[in-house]
């Protein structure tokens, strides 16, 4: 326990961990302050976004390489993960898509982007892994075809292409946890020495003792659901309080704070030139969020949700990702980058928020 | 004739020409099981296929390097061109362009695809001559956004933009054997060095005298034809008493068939590490549809169909075919292949299959 | 003046100054010629632009290297923005969009693709910084992006749509304009030594005097836009009269009229093998288009314009634009280049030019 404070103490993010009791006593006392319940569970889900990551680290450091490597990738993105299963259970499907492509367009562009932006200003010219960085924006880019059919083919609002539309989404699903298998085997298994120096570990910081490790991952977990739930309630009206449309609190809002706790070993790693690291972070998210947490969620809807998911999404966002997903993979061809090859993707990113932002409402 | 005779003994393939004269026997004694002579007549072509295949490029071998690479890349895909122009003289117009759209997507997407997940199954990392594999996709790319436009900007039926949509068809069609013949200049003559490797040529396999090539070429012609004609008449009400949409019909079961003796050679020499004859062959003959075959169609349609043939196509299909031409322009960049690049193309190639296959009738 | 004389002696396409003052006594004489006027208009606008490209190179050439880059960055494209400024004060925004769309393609894929031609036909395999050609192909991808939601998302022609339109308009344009400003500083001061031969001084051509170019710079620029004026007020007419459809008039004839001067300097730096001047020219001006003068002339709509202008184009437009820079993006991948490089870019603008010109009218 004592790593566990000591960690605390020397990290200014986990002081936010206060928050955590505030949210639960405030969403007790006053049920109806939206806005305020909205703050303050956004301010106490990123610090425990931070404990959940770096929990999962440790487990995932003791553990051995493969495994290590698969529990990484399965738990890496646990927040977006407990986060969108409780807005699934509330039936809240606008906002479980949104963030689904929101977590994906934000990694891809903004995550990388500024890591890119972040590292190219202190460091002329960066190399990192092109065959890493490749394979994780073709994972994306083939999520994005998936996404695209349901999305497209369906106009009509007839039972048949209620019927249509669920049975592929379930068939997708399965292809795309299938590909993301593939894919862990490919990497980790392999040809990993392909991906040589795109390791996940963070060296440098101190890795848990397994048993605090698995303990606050079981704990930190239960209390992301917990707040998550009062997040997933006060959002809606608090977006409307704030004059922001839902399309951009699901797409942009939920995935920044989902989110944060990686960007913060993202942009770090940039500084210190280990670019590998970064797109690591950011594009493995990004494709792990694609192939694994979305189509997760598609078939769990059939298990939790009042009605069964599927994968259509708002045109727009499905445009969204595939520009994404396209950008990532015409910048990652080089395997060198510069500080504007970051202004580049977080450029694009802005042109899509301020879309979202400006959006009149009823039309996302 | 001695050595047709020894090489449909020694290929178990070729052992499958029993099945045309049952399909002729079965077309006259039962010309309503439709079901039936489908099967028949798709396991007829497809020994007929590779016939005809190795006849061409036994003609190609004979007649010297230019003019060989010209007959070989006429006749490549004959099969296809005798299918298509017997459903063109139907009046079939839905299911010339659903063979075409598919015969592209298959061959770029599923051939390429397997290909390369085949040789990466036995050779760790394969490299090939990424300039030919680059300018074949390029081509296709050329040719996805020819469709693009008489299948986007027409949304009215009214007589104006039926007479838009021919001319335009006609002079995309030009354009696009323009630049087949251009890209043939190229490719066999003023550049030909840059595709050294990517020769067709099967070695080790037997080429036949001039006289039995030339024979064979004409009868087995005349044979794809006249089982070509059964297929295309049982093809629609069979797909329906199999639950298949004409549009997965169209654009897998036919291409699939039509294709399957020149995937045959494809996957062989993957398995050989002879990467540049697959990549030829899955995108050449890809190309070569896109370019020369379904322009060519358009033109014939003016001499031998009830009414012109334009390149409109479902909408869905345009996107199909520009997806996976883009996506072979990237995954060609860097001239190097592992399994799992064999699998991202079969997965894009399911996701479209699974999405024709559950399509509600109508729709496509 | 000697050294102007001179420079117009020598040079043909000067000669057409001439055509200058008759195109002012034409519109005096038969203002309702509108055939007549449109014709003497696109060919007095030609040389115009010509010497407003030299003294705009000639004063950049005195201002040392960074003010320089600016200069000829702002004022590179005057002929076009001075065009568009008169069909805005005119409100003929249909007019402005084309041309502004018609200028990126036409730069991006017939300057760049005639230039790769016509240098391949002299020389077998030619190079190009490709970091360069890259810089600008992704600066245009990031604008084609912008043009795409303000084109896409609004379909309904409600208020809220309109106001919501103009807003993201301006939000856009202000990035862009700030994409367009450290793009400058990223090419011309932080990294300038990765752009090494990609100049845009021609060699060997006489520099003018600071005085002469600056006269001239101002003289001709008025010129230019009292000729436009008389362009502006036939083209529609004109138009008509030669059965072209109005927005292949904005797109094709508008563009290449503009951009006639640059064109010349383009492809006679091909035949010199100097192949990075020519991707400079082409993709440069085709950056400079989309991030600069696009979004001036949405800022000054408010300013001169009847009512503002926003950045809604025709999907069309929109989709020849995205794939002049997806095109231009994966051509300039490998810094190298052969005839049929340029065949293909010149085609698929040929598809676009064919499709333009057949669109049944109001269509567009």
């Amino acid at each position: 326990m004592y790593v566990l404070f000591k960690q605390i103490r020397d990290n200014p993010l986990l002081w936010l961990l206060a928050f955590v009791p505030v949210v639960f006593a405030a969403a007790k006392l006053w049920p109806e302050a939206h806005s305020l319940l909205f703050i303050l569970s956004v301010v106490a889900i990123v610090p425990l976004a931070a404990l959940l990551s770096h929990a999962t680290e440790s487990v995932a450091a003791k553990t051995g390489d493969a495994a290590g490597g698969l529990l990484n990738a399965t738990l890496g993105n646990l927040t977006e993960l407990v986060i969108a299963l409780t807005a699934l259970r509330a039936g809240e499907y606008m906002l479980v898509k949104a963030s689904i492509a929101g977590a994906i367009v934000t990694n891809t562009l903004f995550v990388l982007g500024a890591s890119l932006l972040l590292g190219g200003l202190k460091h002329h010219v960066q190399e990192y892994n092109r065959v890493g960085a490749r394979f994780q924006a073709f994972l994306v880019f083939l999520a994005s075809i998936a996404l695209l059919f349901p999305s497209v083919v369906t106009r009509v609002d007839s039972p048949e292409f209620v019927a249509f539309n669920r049975t592929l989404s379930v068939g997708l699903a399965v292809l795309l946890i299938a590909a993301y298998g593939l894919g862990m085997l490919f990497s980790l298994k392999t040809h990993r020495e392909l991906f040589a120096s795109a390791g996940h570990a963070e060296e440098g910081e101190a890795v848990w003792p397994i048993r605090l490790a698995l303990f606050t991952l079981a704990g930190v977990t239960v209390l992301v659901a917990l707040v998550s739930e009062i997040f997933v309630e006060s959002v809606q009206q608090a977006a409307e309080a704030f004059g922001m449309t839902p399309a951009f609190v699901g797409f942009i809002v939920v995935s920044l704070v989902g989110g944060a706790a990686e960007m913060g070993s993202a942009f770090s790693a940039a500084r210190k030139d280990r670019l590998d690291l970064s797109v690591g972070i950011a594009l493995g998210s990004a494709s792990q969020i694609a192939l694994f947490v979305a189509p997760v969620l598609v078939l769990f809807s059939y298990v939790i949700g009042p009605t069964p998911m599927d994968l259509q999404f708002w045109p727009g966002a499905v445009v969204m990702v595939l520009i994404a997903a396209i950008t990532a993979t015409l910048v990652t061809n080089s395997g060198r980058s510069a500080w504007f090859v970051g202004v580049l993707l977080i450029w694009i990113y802005a042109i899509f928020a301020m879309t979202l932002f400006l959006l009149p409402p009823g039309s996302a």
